[in-house]
């Protein structure tokens, strides 16, 4: 494909599409580097006032194709005409984090395995003001082109975390004064309304199925519970994060 | 394809798979002529105690097929070996309706368009005690192949009603007891916690991007929001549903 690029170096080169995510590139305040614009000159894009001023900084990086040339080249079901190439680090490195503000909340994703479920989380964490996600090096899914597609951007604007070692990550937030909760139904568990998410928290959730690891439910403060009213007993657990983080945010707005 | 019914009647015909949406089938109360059991020998499911005991009052109707039959005649992604195709009205009458209970909940979706926000609402909304959802004729998803995986077979467990005219059935709703709560960004909207959701609540929620149709808003008793903490500015409609049915059984527990 014509945007990999082929110059060595030390940052990761990624594709995205979208209005919403590539607004949200250019509303991002980390340093990325800007490789490509590729735009359908017929395309949604090409017509949307906010792309178009945004993008007029980035001129001579701007490949402007017809129709069937973007779409030969850029073969994404929903790109509304535009695609974005970029390299920099998308990560952030939770050791070197010096100050975490009175209300910070991180999310510990602990082998989300379905790139739907893991972008939708994203979405909605950063719409309910959470600061980072931590997800385990292996067994989980990253930032794949599905997975941010899906965030609508929104990992431009959280700090994402990869970690080999979930015990240790959840040891340093504790010693930085996190309290850390895990979502899993146990018989420890207590409704999830029923805990005070004030102050610092960590918030644990599990794979879907098999829930969280022994090791990481053992280091959790507590265990908070949503307790299912139907019969299928199965809630998503984007969902499930969309219930606990709003029900925090109803906490702090007393 | 063999499953399609040549005998004509006045209900439709249904292909469901997966081990969720069928054990659902058979959990449900509702009354469905079961027309055929397609079995990968070697599948997932012809493995799964629970699908054993559930499919053997039906042996006449199982047929058994090497995976590489199975496979080449149903071709879906998570199959898990396991497709059951029945007849039956998967759709209540809401006008019918004679009894609801004290604390009825019911979601009137005003054309959903998205076949995965559909099917995760509806399993949401069936985790969270909800009694029916209502959705209009036209520009809407319906119960769809995709909309029926996506929801876990939750729909099997909830009314499901399609109707002309939203606005009739909320005055319907109205006159049986419900008061109307339009989930809607608007300047006279209450944060979605400050809503009352004892009793018995309809709550109506908007298509993607466009809300709710101003006829179906004024027929709103009240419109909650869901302020955004970060900067993407767009909750899923899926989560969003999910903050508020959760909400209320915050309140329903005390």
């Amino acid at each position: 494909m014509a945007l990999i690029n082929n110059t060595k170096n030390l940052n990761d080169s990624y594709i995205i599409y979208g209005l919403n995510n590539c607004l949200n590139f250019f509303k991002s305040s980390n340093d990325y580097s800007l490789k490509l614009i590729a735009l359908d000159k017929n395309g949604i894009a090409a017509n949307n006032q906010e792309i178009i001023s945004k993008i007029s900084p980035y001129d001579n990086l701007v490949e402007r194709l017809d129709t069937k040339d973007f779409n030969s080249r850029y073969n994404f079901k929903h790109s509304q005409g535009l695609v974005i190439n970029f390299e920099g680090d998308l990560y952030s490195d939770l050791y070197s984090q010096k100050h975490f503000s009175g209300n910070s909340c991180i999310i510990i994703a602990d082998q989300i395995k379905d790139p739907q479920n893991f972008g939708q989380i994203i979405r909605t964490a950063e719409c309910a003001g959470v600061d980072g996600i931590i997800v385990p090096k292996h067994r989980s899914v990253h930032l794949s082109e599905t997975v941010m597609q899906v965030s609508q951007g929104a990992f431009f604007h959280l700090d994402m975390y990869i970690e080999t070692n979930l015990v240790s990550s959840i040891e340093f937030l504790k010693s930085q004064g996190f309290w850390v909760i895990g979502l899993e139904n146990s018989i420890d568990s207590k409704e999830w309304h029923e805990i005070d998410y004030k102050g610092k928290v960590a918030i644990v959730i599990g794979s879907e199925g098999e829930g969280i690891r022994r090791l990481v439910k053992k280091s959790c403060d507590f265990l908070a519970t949503i307790r299912m009213k139907g019969q299928i007993n199965s809630l998503n657990v984007s969902a499930a994060v969309s219930a606990v983080l709003f029900e925090r945010q109803r906490q702090l707005s007393k």
